[in-house]
């Protein structure tokens, strides 16, 4: 890909698309965007406040005090972690971008997988190995299908030398279970690969008190972790990054790497947001009821999409963690065929053009073209005003709420009509 | 370059380097980081504060209010701008890259230049033609060597297509005349080159009241604009940076191939900072106000180290814009070699480790590594405390304040034991 024809990221595209066809007054439901859409609570404004005095550029890498809480909230996950591992960035967008610039040969993704790492990637001219995703969960190449992809990569005289994971999974809203982030542990270490492992979804997973399994676990030397509070703690706006690099020669090595490129391309993650950071990741109680309600919400609302779309006819993984659902229309293909509906393009177009419902489709994601599936962001249905929002939040029974079924019924009705294939109000099944 | 090797910039550094040491009990005087260090008045926190609802990622290029503001930043200096042609990043340095990595062919620089430029270019595997500053000015290659450079750049098979300038610049704090900014616009016309024009020390001018000639004054169709809050109002730690595209066909093109690259890179402009840049870009009477006393005290400052310079035998152009001085010990090498100091490398080295002085070598910012040139970053000196700069801000004879004219004073002793060129007080001079 050439970098002087770069198209913006489909994710952020199809915001803007729907903003400005909403101010131009067409009805639309928004499920094509990968934002939480949860209010800010006071704490955390004041501390962004608190925060202003910081306008020094101060270190590459983040302020020690903030490295420190981010190497705590990995410790207490299992991964004890010093201050010195860390790299805090505006966002993990530019610290995946540094990754991806600082390593060298081919970089293996699952597909689908998050629309910006493969473009990430051409941007340094690195070759990507996609392999698909098995069918119990998203985010991780299917161990089975890994060791042949490596194989006819070298045979193809590529390199491979990473791998992406990402648990939780977008696009699927899914994570591994544990048994497969071991398989493929062992895989990266027999393959001498680096492991990028997202874990921005991290904090979100369902059932509540569940939990994922990082490959750090298993092969710590050579798994890097990278995560932000855009997701969990619904800041997307803030662009609040960080990563936990090896605590070996060459993953300090590597992250010294990184934090040169970070030197020529953002300087510092901005001091306020340090100090929110630093607050956030050492997860006080208010903070930690805040994370647990916003949770519970994603999981109920990605419960009942879920339910739509299979009410609807599609198959469709059950959602374990983000706020995504992945289905695939493939059971109805011949039904949608009559449609004009034969790829994810079609499907995607005739749904923002027909059905009034944004998604991406699963081509963006770099899935197989010709099938019929789509991500349906969940997050972006939890109210039109903030007043809204924080009763949602608040809900123990948030699909119960007027504006939220009021909501489900209509996108219900949507892919009723769409597919035909439901008799039963599908809401009804939702509680 | 290989992104594989990728050494930290040596600005950001050094600045780690001689925090380090004075944490370690070594007092140094630090003129070797281009930060303004000036406390953030009420009015800025307030904003950052009324900020936090904009948690949204938003638009890739910012959201309408703020790059409307932008726009009528530009229009009130003589650059009428509608908002479409703005983009709001976290920090121009960001802004920078993307351009790098959106223009073809090669980037023609000043030398010396600021130190991200080279490396940015390289990361993109850009090819740089350096073409030394004229006599009076720096941030410009002199016009009277250009065309040859452009000539012989042509011969080696490169195609230049791209020219940056820093109007007033860094390192040598001093900004073209308009004269010679019409002289660089007429060759980038013949030439085909779009310029990159880096404005972001624009309202940091020496006498106050004068100002920039900027080329899109001549050449606003092949002009591109890049700013930010980091230097005029001492905000380098919140990272706001924006640029202005030309409103053309082609313009308009380049600006959406950096949206796509911000959209892989950045995202957007963290919300509560852009609440922050729409304020400031609005320039109310309180900010217009605390700007001039900013300014005015980076114009004392550097006019007193530029005395201090000149006092210890160097040869200086009289700082017009910034906060740098950029001394060159040529007229006394004979006496500086018999101390080892041979190039700006151990010149800087000597500096460090025998006079308590911390500067950046002119070899870091391109420039001859055989000249004895450094960059001085004056506004390090304003105090220890924000007690100490409120004052500095507040005074009207700043170097007469006992904590700044003390600092000065050492700064005199210190250059005056190295050189031996001295025989008066350089302070007694400077007011």
């Amino acid at each position: 890909m050439s970098a002087h024809a770069f198209p913006p990221s489909p994710n952020l595209a199809l915001d803007e698309l729907v903003n400005h066809r909403r101010r131009a007054g067409q009805p639309l439901i928004h499920l094509g965007f990968g934002e939480s859409q949860l209010p800010v609570p006071d704490f955390l404004a004041d501390r962004l406040h608190a925060g202003a005095a910081r306008n020094r550029y101060g270190q590459i890498g983040g302020e020690i005090d903030c490295r420190e809480a981010a190497a705590g909230y990995f410790t207490r996950r299992g991964l004890r972690t010093h201050a010195d591992q860390v790299v805090m960035a505006p966002g993990s967008k530019p610290v995946l971008l540094a990754l991806m610039a600082a390593l060298p040969g081919a970089v293996v993704l699952p597909r689908p997988c998050w629309v910006t790492y493969e473009p990430q990637a051409r941007l340094f001219a690195r070759e990507v190995v996609g392999v698909p995703v098995p069918p119990q969960c998203g985010g991780v190449p299917d161990p089975d299908r890994l060791v042949p992809a490596l194989r006819a990569a070298r045979r193809a005289g590529l390199r491979p030398r990473s791998i992406v994971l990402t648990l939780p999974d977008n696009p699927t809203g899914t994570h591994a279970p544990a048994a497969v982030v071991r398989r493929l542990a062992e895989i990266a270490d027999d393959w001498d690969l680096l492991v990028i492992s997202d874990e921005i979804y991290r904090d979100i997973v369902h059932p509540p008190g569940d939990a994922i399994t990082s490959p750090a676990e298993f092969i710590p030397d050579r798994t890097v972790v990278t995560s932000g509070l855009s997701k969990s703690l619904a800041l997307g706006g803030w662009r609040i990054g960080f990563a936990r690099f090896p605590d070996t020669v060459d993953g300090l090595a590597l992250q010294s790497r990184v934090i040169g490129l970070a030197s020529e391309i953002w300087s510092s993650l901005a001091g306020p947001m340090q100090e929110v950071a630093r607050y956030a990741l050492s997860e006080p109680p208010e903070l930690r009821r805040h994370l647990a309600a916003s949770t519970r919400l994603h999981g109920a609302v990605a419960g009942a999409v879920h339910e739509v779309m299979t009410g609807a006819g599609a198959s469709s993984r059950p959602p374990t963690g983000g706020f995504y659902v992945y289905p695939d229309f493939a059971p109805i293909r011949g039904r949608l065929a009559k449609m004009g509906i034969r790829d994810s393009a079609t499907l995607e177009r005739h749904l923002l053009d027909r059905v009034g419902v944004a998604v991406l489709g699963g081509h963006h994601f770099g899935d197989d073209p010709s099938a019929l599936r789509f991500r349906a962001a969940t997050s972006m249905l939890y109210g039109e005003s903030d007043e809204e929002r924080w009763l949602a939040l608040e809900s123990t029974d948030p699909v119960a709420l007027p504006h939220i079924e009021r909501l489900l019924d209509t996108l219900s009705d949507a892919f009723h009509t769409l597919t035909g294939y439901s008799t039963r109000s599908p809401v009804v099944a939702l509680r």
